[in-house]
């Protein structure tokens, strides 16, 4: 006998079919004898349509208010889900986050959770009970609604799962698990078995949208083996874990890429003390966020600044550098918003030397100009032209064997 | 400076528009220097909405999954009204039933206040905030959400009314306040400046639909002044209180009427004790409501039994009146869904001889045939052919002066 738990996001109880498709799925798994905790989200559009009268009543609705709001829609969820289970004859309880008791601090609409109250949870388990909690939301300590902001249903589940000790914590989603790359641009992309967490955080953070990365970092952080799913195929998904030993022959584990990249160049900047505050001050006030970062000496006393940013801020960067530009009397911005991101992550850099160089060799055969190089521990990033996405990322893929199932 | 409790129905926070008019009502309140407590139903179509969600899951939900589900409307509700007011610089803050907290029993979907914790809504009232409150629903002892049934909103106002002693607790309708009779059926009905809480209970019960009759009994008992007012009209509604000395010159207050009641008869039924029960329990069981009660004896051993019932339960009375009447060998089965019940209702009833007669006199006079009569200390019922209806309701309302103030 397992415990698992598991969560449904909202495309996976986005109508009653589903909802009850939902429960079919988790009556199976009970009736084997197991014990399921079922964190779900709001049904899909529920969340969109609740924003949508708080905006056509006041423009900016305090947090708390948001909060009191938002939360009705797992609300709705978790009890059409009991009904689900009910019909199917299998004894199933909802809890709100507040009930449960998922204890957060009060920062409302982005609130963490502090700790959880797992008594009434293991006792209706221990009565042979489906426990089906609303994800997304808690309490404060003066009981005000909080929730857990974008992708909180994944941290609920995970922080239940920490709680509860459960044998593992799945993540049913549109995908059957943790591709190599996304499939829609190489075809031969391959499901991984497994990933490690630190891999899964680079992957998620870098555009493979698969699993929130607060969610990942929780699970990594309470060693709750994580699993992603389908809710519509069978299969067994993509396990996230500690590294394993037998993991080792491992070189990269998937190449992730970010089409919404922009960068920004300010050459000629008087190479002082304070200099890169002096230009990401601005864009940080402006709430931009940057994420490439690089800094070259160039000749003289100057030095060549770029940065990236969301390409749906580049306008407003480059004029906020415009502007930092004359301050400082630095030469001249550039910029350019046709680039993207690619990057091969894998914890098998860490033991393997060469892999930068198959990587640029790789790009190089394709004659592919690499505009920025960024690395990190597990990670190593390259901006390039968009035009040659597609091309670089089967380019990597082979170079990397990933379709033969280097990863094992 | 009072300290009101005002709750508006699901008609009157139906639409975004509604919800702001609402707010403006409370701040103009709150800007004269009053403490107010909101209490708010869930906007009109939501619940059928939620409703119609659990039924296409699953035919009979349980009644602890319904009231996790139902109540999301009300929640809903008290973070748009706190939106609207903030829009409008006015402080306000929401709470759930289980939040404030509403400690019901612990039957879903029909529970019973048992107490009100009102530190908190105190300790914000004295800060200068707007409290607004979900009606409807609750917590059990075991934190389970609950609901309290039909007009439960008008019963958590009550209550909460109650338990902050407040000087008047004002109920927002579509209608302006209680008529003498309905104005659809008597164009010269006049709204009644105050009523007693008896007579509310008695024109509720017979059909004049305002108040729910919980709210009403909860109000008398714990002596909260009631007052019945339009959303959309200004003016002073309808006072219920205390019968107070003033109002003895009072005969009758109003004239209640209900269209869909029906009768059966049963004749010729050894009288032999035990027979009432015997011919209303098998209805009783059936779950059918009895109205009116009427036994006479008629010659030798045998008595006849007449009663009404709703006029939806005719046939199934029927069916089950047509086996009793052979178990009890009794003569026959008759019956009659074409007639309504009519009622005057006034306190003066108690001082005042011969009201009785002034109404057999009115419905005489107009050729009407009465079918049934039953009294009790503040009304006197008749059962009439259905066709009969308005010309009876007008001359009842003729004769007693009704149109002319004669309750005050």
């Amino acid at each position: 006998m397992a415990l698992y738990v598991y969560k449904f996001g909202g495309t996976s109880v986005g109508s009653v079919e589903r909802i009850k498709s939902v429960a079919e799925k988790v009556k199976k798994v009970h009736d084997a004898g197991h014990q399921i905790v079922v964190v779900v989200s709001a049904m899909s559009g529920e969340t969109n349509r609740l924003v949508a009268l708080a905006k056509e009543i006041q423009v900016q609705p305090t947090d708390r208010e948001m909060d009191v709001l938002l939360s009705t829609g797992e609300q709705v969820t978790i009890s059409l889900l009991c009904m689900a289970l009910h019909s199917l004859g299998c004894d199933a309880s909802s809890y709100t986050g507040g009930q449960v008791k998922i204890l957060t601090d009060s920062s409302h609409t982005k609130a963490r959770i502090l700790s959880i109250d797992d008594s009434r949870i293991k006792a209706h388990l221990d009565e042979g009970k489906v426990v089906v909690v609303a994800g997304f939301q808690g309490v404060d300590e003066h009981g005000n609604i909080t929730t857990l902001g974008r992708g909180g249903s994944d941290t609920t589940a995970v922080a239940l799962a920490a709680a509860l000790k459960a044998d593992e914590c799945h993540i049913y989603t549109d995908v059957d698990g943790v591709y190599t790359t996304d499939p829609r641009v190489e075809p031969k992309a391959r499901r991984l078995d497994k990933i490690t967490f630190e891999e899964m955080l680079e992957m998620a953070s870098l555009g493979s949208k698969v699993l929130q990365i607060r969610s990942v970092e929780f699970a990594g952080k309470y060693n709750v083996a994580l699993r992603v799913l389908s809710s519509f195929k069978e299969g067994n998904g993509t396990l996230i874990t500690y590294e394993e030993s037998q993991m080792e022959s491992a070189l990269i584990s998937g190449i992730a890429f970010n089409r919404d990249e922009a960068k920004l160049t300010i050459t000629g900047v008087p190479d002082l003390p304070g200099v890169a505050f002096k230009i990401l001050g601005p864009i940080a006030d402006a709430n931009i966020e940057v994420d490439m970062i690089i800094q070259n000496i160039a000749d003289d006393a100057t030095t060549d600044f770029t940065f990236t940013v969301h390409r749906n801020d580049y306008q407003r960067a480059k004029t906020l550098l415009d502007q930092t530009c004359i301050e400082l009397g630095a030469r001249k911005v550039t910029g350019d918003d046709n680039i993207v991101k690619i990057s091969i992550v894998g914890v098998g850099m860490r033991s393997h030397a060469g892999i930068a160089s198959t990587m640029f060799k790789a790009l190089a055969a394709e004659g592919i100009n690499i505009r920025m190089i960024a690395t990190s521990e597990i990670k190593i990033s390259v901006v390039v032209d968009e035009k040659y996405l597609e091309l670089a990322v089967r380019a990597l893929h082979a170079a990397f064997k990933l379709d033969q199932g280097a990863e094992s």
